[in-house]
């Protein structure tokens, strides 16, 4: 397990590890209201498909929570708008959207009056924690076995502790086969523009105690041609029906050099995270930040103010990857054949 | 030509422009003794392969000018030890030993005094400078047909002007098409971990009104699947006999995603680039400099302590070049054919 809270329900609060502090500092910003969570979440505070999935779930139950309205109907709709605000706080992971139809279902089934659906709010948005948690280990225990005794694992952003409720997705299969006693290097991309990276997954595993070395993006390519990777393990924002998956930008890339170099490509994330209403990846929608994080770091400009292109994520075909990691197994080729074998 | 001055040499001083401190400020560095050209080398105040050769005659000219010895026997045993000194100064640049033997042999045969021979080390500086930027002229128009109009060419570090006496290789390449009339966009990697990209070639571009896009290194996949990038046009560090090429580190990851996308992957080098004493990739030397350059900008800290891997330049084999422009014209494949028609 992680040695810290990635984000916790407490006293009608909602606490998160400030994700753009780290590494420098490791403070927790107290979330009071929905609109406290959902700006935490456009401003990437939290971030990673999954955390902010829980991230959502707890938006609306504290939002709920904050409601006035004593009648169901007028609570029931206040609910519902601000799930609406949460939803549309980033566009392409899928479990945004899956966490606040998990919340929209529960308050439409649950019953009794306005205090105990807020109480049933917030269990759910709790549950949808501790799930997510329990999802993250079995991923682990699922794809332990694919990583090899002495290899050196490359991974990209963060798919940690850090960007789930804890345990993490590409990192709990990086932990799973450590605390199975095998000896693991990771080699952590930086991964440019937002540095998750060398600012998180360098922090969480430095932290527990898992060796890492940093590089930046751009030479993952060289150390591969090297021999100085045994497998590469990402997570996933979103996976299309057929297999293919959004992820961060840097990801497709990795893809390709990886198949170049015939080291197998893993994409570990939860059935969450699995669209089956999307046929491909040319149908993910791929959000577009800001041109600052490009040209800023911490506040300092990098660059002069040239026109800038900052895609948030990119699309991994599914010819490029070896296999899914899912809280249910190892799903194997043909990816669209398999996943849609898991369909609920 | 460019807007500025890289380097100079004005008044028994070697003068250029700080790339340390673009594109936040413009300001020139001035070099009185040998020792002062040394470091800017090291702390790449100056840098690119072509720009290394000049600053390197300079250097010595530099240094030469100011020995005290007045015998003939003394002066040449000194300015051999500065040479020597200068030559150290980073490994992987093969235009900078070529500078270096080219000073030498000025040194050794040149007729007169230590008066005599000091003029004739000063000429010889300038004239590599002078030369250099005619190479790169050259370079520019055996290039600019390989370039579409309405075209997104895509280049990485900086390969422009300030790599080199002026108007740069890669760049030159581009300067030339669009000084030919045609209507260029370029796409600027930003280059980490010392963000030449975004610090140079895009400042430089954007000074001379050339159409640049900034993106981050592990964006280049993803703008390729996109069919956003018609060709690519890198420099080059050392150039193997067989055409295999040492540059900036991630310039092999683009060879391999340009090869998948069958865009066409250019390496525009002068002649001094090309290695023919080194039989390919493996025998070059790769530069690894320090964790701070990955995990510190501006000074600020952007990753924890942890183990760093930081290659300066990486391989990209001769089967991932579509072409090498010279100053003597396209060298088609088989590149080590014909490379070797071009030893001198």
């Amino acid at each position: 397990m992680s040695s810290f809270n990635t984000i916790e329900w407490k006293d009608n609060r909602v606490v998160m590890i400030d994700q753009t502090k780290l590494p420098r500092e490791e403070t927790y910003v107290e979330c009071r209201t929905y609109e406290d969570v959902a700006d935490a979440i456009r401003r990437m505070v939290i971030r990673g498909a999954p955390a902010i999935g829980v991230a959502a779930g707890m938006g609306i139950a504290l939002g709920a929570v904050n409601v006035p309205a004593d009648d169901r109907a007028g609570f029931v709709s206040e609910v519902k708008r601000i799930s609406g605000v949460i939803l549309g706080t980033r566009p392409t992971a899928v479990n945004l959207s899956w966490a606040v139809k998990r919340m929209l279902r529960v308050l439409e089934e649950g019953e009794g009056g306005v205090d105990e659906l807020k109480a049933i709010l917030v269990k759910e948005a709790r549950d949808i924690l501790d799930e997510d948690i329990e999802t993250c280990r079995n991923i682990g225990k699922a794809g332990a076995g694919l990583i090899r005794d002495n290899s050196a694992v490359l991974t990209h952003c963060n798919a940690g502790a850090l960007a789930t409720g804890g345990y993490g997705t590409a990192l709990g299969v990086i932990r799973a086969a450590v605390e199975g006693g095998k000896n693991i290097k990771v080699i952590a991309t930086e991964t440019r523009p937002f540095l998750q990276g060398a600012r998180l997954t360098a922090w969480e595993l430095d932290r527990d105690g898992i060796p890492v070395t940093l590089i930046t993006d751009n030479m993952a390519g060289y150390i591969m041609s090297k021999g100085m990777v045994s497998a590469v393990v990402v997570g996933a924002d979103r996976i299309a029906a057929n297999g293919d998956a959004a992820n961060k930008i840097g990801t497709y890339t990795l893809s390709v050099l990886a198949k170049t170099h015939n080291i197998p490509f893993y994409v570990a994330a939860p059935l969450s995270t699995i669209d089956f209403d999307c046929p491909g990846g040319d149908s993910i929608p791929i959000e577009e930040r800001d041109s600052r994080e490009v040209t800023h770091i911490n506040g300092t400009s990098i660059a002069p103010e040239v026109n800038v292109y900052n895609p948030a994520f990119d699309i991994t075909p599914n010819e490029n990857i070896s296999a899914i990691i899912t809280e249910k197994g190892v799903v194997e080729k043909p990816l669209a054949v398999n996943l849609s074998k898991l369909r609920g």
